[in-house]
C-alpha cells in the first residue's frame, strides 16, 4: 500500500477502504507521510467527498491514534456535549450544573478560543483561582464529589486529528462536512463517551452557514456515532446573532451566574435546557419524563437555585473563588463602556454574529493567534436582539474593556464602526427567531 | 493577497486572476510558499480545472520564472518540437535533419528518460563521442554549420515547473490537461520557440488515453500558443502500439539510421514527414508546397541521402564517431538476443505499448529513478505490428541486452512474459492503424 494511491483513489472519487484509511492515519500520526501529501488528500477529499463508512472509518482510527480516555469511574453513562461554536456560547458552564441536579456525571475537556468563536477553558478561567489543568488522575476523585470535571489538559487526544486540524488551517479545507465531522467525533470518542449531545450551530456566527448544511453534518456525526456504537443526537441551534445578551469571558460568565438564578435570556434558557435535558435522557436519567417535561423541568432548576448550589459546588471544587454574598470573584472586570445606539427607528432585523464576534477579538477577549493574551474583562453586552423595536439613538450594545485595556484608543472607535455594521433594521417586525431550530436524533 | 484565499476561490471553482497566479509562481520559484499548500492548489486545480485564460497565465509566469532562450541567431522563424511522450519514439533524430535540408534552423533541448518513456539525450549519448552537454554560448555557432543543435544543458529553464512537476509526480496530480499543457508549454516558450509543432500521443503507451483526451490536451495547448503569440500546431499520433521496429537506445538510433537510408518502416515515416512538414511550414521554408506535397517531399529526402547527410554533419559536429563504412559507432551494442514467438495463428490485434515500455525498462534500456545508470544495448525488436497475420511460433519480438548485461538472468523471463503479455490476437483481420490520427491547428 502506499500513499500516492490512496490520494489517485480519492481523485478519481472511488470509496478509501478501511485498510487505506488506517494506513494514512498511521502515516500521519508517525509522521511518516508527509504534509504535501495529507494536503492533496485532504483537498481531494473536500471535493469529491467521502461516504458514512469511510468517515467512520475516520473518525475511529484517528480517536485511537493517542490515548483513549477511560471513564469507567463515571456512574451510568458517561455523556458528552460538543458544540459546533459560536459566539456569546456560554452553554456549558449551564448545562454541567443542571445536569447534575439529576445526577448526571460529566467529564469535559475543553478547548481555548481561536478566532471569533470563545473556548469554555478562557471563561471558567476569568474566575479567580479556577484551576483548568485538571490531571486525568484527579477526574475520579472530583467526579465522586460533586459529579463534575472540567478540564483543559488533553494533551494526547486523538493526535492524528490535531496534525490533520493545523494543515487543514492552512489548505483551504476546514470547510468540509466529512472532515469537520471525524474531526469532532474522533475527539468526542477518544475522550470516552459513550453517547454524545451535538449542538450544531447555524447562521452568519457558525461554521455551517444555512439549516440545510448544519442539518447535513448533524446527519454525518449522527451515522458516525450509530455505526461506532455512540448513541448521539443532534440539536440544530440558532448562531445567526450572538446568544444571549453577552459576549466576552467575565462578561459570559457573569450571565451564566445570572441563568443559574433564573434570570436567563430566553434563548440561552431555551437552548440550555433543551441539550440537558437530551443529555440526561441519554444518561438514563430522566426518571421517566419525556423531552417536553424534561425541558420544564430544566427550567425550574434553573428558577430555584438547585442548578445554582451545583455550579458553587463546581466552581469550589476546581479552586474557583467566591464571595461571601455569592457572587464568583472575576479575575478582571469589564471597566470602561462605550455605547453603541440605534441608527434608525424600527425593528432589529440581524445582528451579524461573526462581525460581533470579530470585534469582541479586536477588542482583546479572543485570539487572533494561538499565543495572544486575552483581556477577560473585554467583550460586549446586548440590550435588544432581533425582532425587538428600537428608536434612534436607543443604546442596543455596549463595548467593554477590561482594566488592562489591551486595545489601544485609536482603533475603539474602528471597533465601534464595525459593531454598527453587525446591526441591521426593517420597519416591519420580523419573523421571532427560534434558539432551537431542531432536534435530529 | 495570500495563497489560501488563492486555494480557496480555486476550491470554490472561482477563476483565478493574473496576479493570483503570478503570485503563486513567484511564492513556488523563491520556495516562500510551502510545499503543502502547493500540493493543495494543485488537487483543487485537478479536480476543479482551469480556463484557458488562467493555464496560459500559469504557463507564461512558469516560462518567466528563469532564463528565458534568445533564439535570435536562429534564421527565419525559431520553430520547436514535443512530444508527449511514447514508446519506440525515435522522431527528433530524424526530423531534426530533415528539416535541415529545407534550410530549417533548429535548436533542440531535449531530457533524459524516466519511466518507460524514453528520452531523445539518453538516444543520442548511444553514439560513441557524441556531447550533448552543449553550453547556450556554443548554440550560434553550431547553428551557423549545421543549422542543428541538441543539448541536454536546460538547467535553469521554468524552475517553477520543475518544482510544480516533482510535487505533481508524488501527489497524484500528473493526469491533468490544464498542468500537464502549461509544463509543457512553459518550458518551450521559455526555451525560445517563436512556433511549436505538438506531437500528443494517444493510446496504451501515452499519457492520453483515447483520442478524445489527446484532443482535448492539444487543443488546450494550441490556445495557450495563440494568447502567447506563439504559432502552434498539433498532431495526434498513434501511442497504441509502439512505434516503428525498435525500442531502446542504440535499437532505435540503428532504426533512426536505417529511416534516413530511406528503409524506415511505415508508421516512423508517416509521422516524421507530416511532423516535419507542418515544422517546415510554421518556419516558412515549404516553398510554397501545401502540406501534402510537403510530406511528399520530406519522404523524398528520407529516400535520396540528403537528410542522411544532413545527420552526418549532426552528428560530426557535436563530436560523435562514424565508421568509415558510414555507420554511427555506437557505445554499446544489443549483444544477446531472446526471440518472443506468437502464442496462437491469427492476427496481431494489439501490442500494449505500455507494458512494452515497461519490460524494456526492466531491461535495462530506462530509468525506474533519475540516477539509475541505463544500458545503451538493451531493448526489443518488433518483427510484427498490429493487423500483421502471424503463425502460432513465428517470432514476433525479441529482447536484448546490451553487454554489461545489467538485468540478471533469473529475471529475464518475467520479462519475457511480460513482453508476451502485451501481445493480443484475433481471428479476423483488425482494422489498420493510422499513425498520424489528426492534425489540429
Amino acid at each position: 500500500m502506499n500513499i500516492v494511491d490512496i490520494i489517485l483513489d480519492k481523485r478519481y472519487g472511488r470509496e478509501l477502504s478501511e485498510d487505506q484509511i488506517d494506513f494514512f492515519v498511521r502515516g500521519v500520526t508517525d509522521r511518516i507521510i508527509p504534509d504535501y501529501q495529507i494536503s492533496a488528500l485532504l483537498m481531494a477529499i473536500v471535493l469529491n467527498g467521502m461516504t458514512d463508512r469511510e468517515t467512520t472509518a475516520l473518525t475511529l482510527k484517528m480517536a485511537a491514534s493517542g490515548q483513549v480516555n477511560d471513564l469507567s469511574f463515571v456512574e451510568g453513562v458517561a455523556v458528552d456535549k460538543h458544540s459546533t461554536g459560536g459566539v456569546g456560547d456560554k452553554v456549558t458552564p449551564i448545562v454541567m450544573p443542571l445536569c447534575a441536579t439529576f445526577g448526571v456525571q460529566s467529564v469535559k475537556l475543553s478547548g481555548r478560543g481561536l478566532g471569533f468563536t470563545g473556548g469554555t477553558v478562557d471563561k471558567f478561567e476569568s474566575i479567580e483561582g479556577f484551576n483548568i489543568n485538571v490531571a486525568a488522575g484527579d477526574f475520579p476523585d472530583l467526579i465522586k464529589n460533586t459529579g463534575m470535571v472540567i478540564s483543559g489538559q488533553t494533551p494526547d487526544l486523538a493526535p492524528a486529528d490535531k496534525i490533520l486540524y493545523a494543515l487543514r488551517d492552512v489548505t483551504g479545507t476546514v470547510d468540509s462536512i466529512p472532515l469537520i465531522a471525524s474531526s469532532i467525533m474522533s475527539k468526542k470518542i477518544a475522550g470516552g463517551a459513550e453517547a454524545i449531545v451535538l449542538d450544531v450551530t447555524c447562521g452568519s456566527g457558525a461554521f455551517m452557514k444555512d439549516k440545510e448544511r448544519a442539518t447535513e453534518l448533524a446527519r454525518t456525526m449522527i451515522n458516525i456515532g450509530n455505526l461506532a456504537g455512540r448513541k448521539t443526537v443532534a440539536l440544530i441551534t440558532d448562531m445567526d446573532q450572538p446568544l444571549g445578551r453577552t459576549c466576552g469571558n467575565t462578561l459570559e460568565m457573569m450571565e451564566v451566574f445570572d441563568t443559574l438564578r433564573g434570570k436567563g435570556s430566553d434563548d440561552v434558557v431555551e437552548t440550555v435546557c433543551n441539550i440537558a435535558a437530551k443529555m440526561i435522557t441519554l444518561a438514563g436519567k430522566n426518571e421517566g419524563m419525556d423531552h417536553e417535561a424534561l425541558v420544564e423541568e430544566c427550567k425550574k432548576r434553573l428558577s430555584d437555585n438547585s442548578a445554582l448550589s451545583k455550579y458553587y459546588e463546581l466552581i469550589l471544587s476546581q479552586g474557583g473563588h467566591v464571595m461571601d454574598t455569592g457572587i464568583p470573584v472575576y479575575k478582571e472586570m469589564p471597566f470602561e463602556e462605550l455605547r453603541i445606539t440605534a441608527e434608525e427607528d424600527g425593528y432589529i432585523s440581524g445582528i451579524k454574529a461573526d462581525t460581533i464576534g470579530h470585534a469582541s477579538v479586536l477588542l482583546g477577549a479572543g485570539r487572533l493567534q494561538k499565543t495572544d493574551e486575552i483581556d477577560y474583562g473585554a467583550g460586549l453586552c446586548f440590550y435588544v436582539k432581533v425582532g425587538d423595536k428600537v428608536r434612534k439613538g436607543d443604546v442596543i450594545c455596549s463595548l467593554c474593556r477590561g482594566e488592562n485595556r489591551k486595545v489601544e484608543d485609536d482603533k475603539i472607535f474602528d471597533i465601534m464602526e464595525l459593531v454598527q455594521s453587525a446591526y441591521s433594521y426593517s420597519k416591519e417586525k420580523p419573523e421571532p427567531r427560534k434558539a432551537v431550530i431542531d432536534i435530529i436524533e
